[in-house]
């Protein structure tokens, strides 16, 4: 999986419009500040890795533009203003601008520039050393599968994959590591409602690398578990909390619960940055509801491939939409990160 | 919630087209045996006990037509053959054909007849029974929400309701009972991918009885029990195997473990047909892998109010669509039959 998801072509910044996954594969070009910040806004480009960089090139774009310290606050601004919550947004820009206080101006816009391939480049570099932990610390599991003659059995929730960083992913970095190495394995994907990230993210890009998987409901993890075809789970986050909660996509307490229930290990893979040691537990976090709409309606393709939006939920029952859930830090049985697995 | 499934004007059997649910509320009529195999063969109609009743209806039906032993052995097992994994089926079937074992041929329709309306009349009965059951059962748990000052809240998973049934439904029977009493109550009502019965039929229901409800996510009922929003799961089953292990639809055993881990009393609701003695555990029944295509496309109202299906899942994916799974008998609280609770 040597695919980015956000490559340059000489100073040209290039993505995939994620909001037209799976169905359609359209390239963007990020040509200033303001497609930076339309591209997240719009979720064009989504998951905290992959907005993080995209926002730190929005910056550098900027500066291309204009060198007014005013005018640079502005813009970093209303970058961060595009998804208030993703902490990597925030860290990201200000990372940016202190590099660019550090020079005269006419350098600044070189600086940051420089600044932002930086940032893209670790996140890459984060994510294989996550790739190669997880792969180290499923070598028992992938040696009892390889015993029983079957592939090594993954369960994974939501999108932690290449296309919520700019290579590689968190989830998806020791499967992808293993994939190249030549292991067999096999990849369940939880659906991931209401926005469907499994069926339509991490099933795409598992595709094109070739991975094997087959999409779930996110009702069926419990029953793969029971019936002992699931060797291990693992999932991304958005936030650890300092005493270890895991809060990430709803859903994901519901399958460390089965997890624990079948002696199936829980493992969570994340970059350091995504520990919050300021925030005590997990009950501590404010779980966002996003817009009923999402789970009220649903988009896909139609028989001659066009994307159409439909209501699914009875006309006049309203729903609640929170976006994530916490797992306790007892259910989970690895932390996964670019410094080793704790 | 006084609305029939199923009702009767002067000979004729009427009942709703539930494929066109919830956008569109049309009444089919049944008027030839035909008419009784091809509306459960599709799914018009569903549920166990409905399929029975219609069933019942069917062999009536048929005894109007044809009078020779032959041709209704031959008409009943087309009936059965619509769908063979249906227990209540077959039973209705075999109940209404012993029945009229019993008179001189010239009777044999009217005593058919009499035979589907006893079927008919008991499902109500004993769906009323469950109800006051249930009721009874929840006094203890309305009481502390009315104390707190709030509504009861329960949970529910797929579509156990009127519409599974005659009348009332067996899981949401209840509710329905605690409704009319006056008393608060809102429902959360699991969605119930891949084929969507909570948010399709529960929700449509619910709503047409005036009992507040909310459609959430499949994802969302651990973090609901986590914050204590759910006083009580109640779900209805497929099977009851004789330790007491629940077959019912998939998605259900997750719920229950999240009820466990946070002190939610886990409730079933069957009629006594449904408890399988001849079956040791869960682990015996073979669960029913569905058609992918109930994952991977979706059906729903477009803006102009036509229903639509469209691809969600990314094309080139497959899925695996497990129709049950198994909740051990040692999760399950209660199980709550037209003979009490136990």
């Amino acid at each position: 999986m040597d695919d980015l998801t956000l490559w340059l072509e000489g100073d040209r910044v290039l993505t995939l419009d994620q909001t037209l996954l799976p169905f359609q594969q359209t390239v963007i070009e990020l040509t200033c500040w303001q497609d930076c910040a339309r591209a997240i806004a719009t979720m064009q480009v989504r998951g905290a890795p992959l907005i993080g960089v995209v926002a730190a090139y929005g910056v550098a774009l900027g500066l291309r533009e204009r060198l007014e310290p005013v005018a640079i606050a502005s813009i970093a601004q209303a970058l961060i203003n595009t998804r208030p919550t993703a902490v990597n947004l925030r860290w990201a820009v200000d990372r940016v601008l202190g590099e660019v206080q550090k020079w005269p101006e006419a350098q600044r816009p070189e600086a940051a520039w420089q600044a932002a391939c930086q940032i893209r480049d670790e996140d890459i570099a984060c994510n294989a050393a996550i790739g190669r932990h997880g792969a180290q610390l499923w070598a028992p599991l992938l040696e009892r599968a390889n015993l029983a003659g079957r592939p090594l059995q993954v369960l994974t929730h939501c999108n932690a994959g290449a296309l919520a960083t700019v290579a590689l992913g968190t989830a998806l970095a020791p499967i992808y590591q293993l994939h190249q190495a030549g292991q067999p394995l096999h990849v369940w994907v939880d659906e991931t409602r209401p926005r469907n990230q499994g069926a339509s993210l991490t099933a795409w890009e598992l595709q094109r690398a070739g991975v094997a998987h087959t999409v779930v409901a996110d009702n069926a993890g419990g029953l793969l578990m029971m019936q002992g075809q699931v060797d291990v789970v693992i999932v991304g986050c958005d936030r650890v909390t300092a005493n270890g909660d895991v809060v990430n996509k709803v859903g994901t307490y519901l399958k460390a619960l089965a997890a624990r229930a079948h002696g199936v290990p829980f493992h969570v893979a994340c970059p350091t940055s995504t520990i919050d040691s300021h925030t005590a537990t997990g009950l501590d976090v404010e779980i966002e509801s996003r817009d009923p709409e999402e789970l009220l309606f649903m988009h896909g393709s139609d028989g001659s491939g066009i994307l159409r939006r439909v209501r699914v939920v009875s006309p006049g029952s309203m729903a609640l939409n929170p976006a994530f859930d916490i797992t306790p830090a007892g259910l989970v049985d690895a932390l996964i990160t670019e410094h080793g697995v704790r």
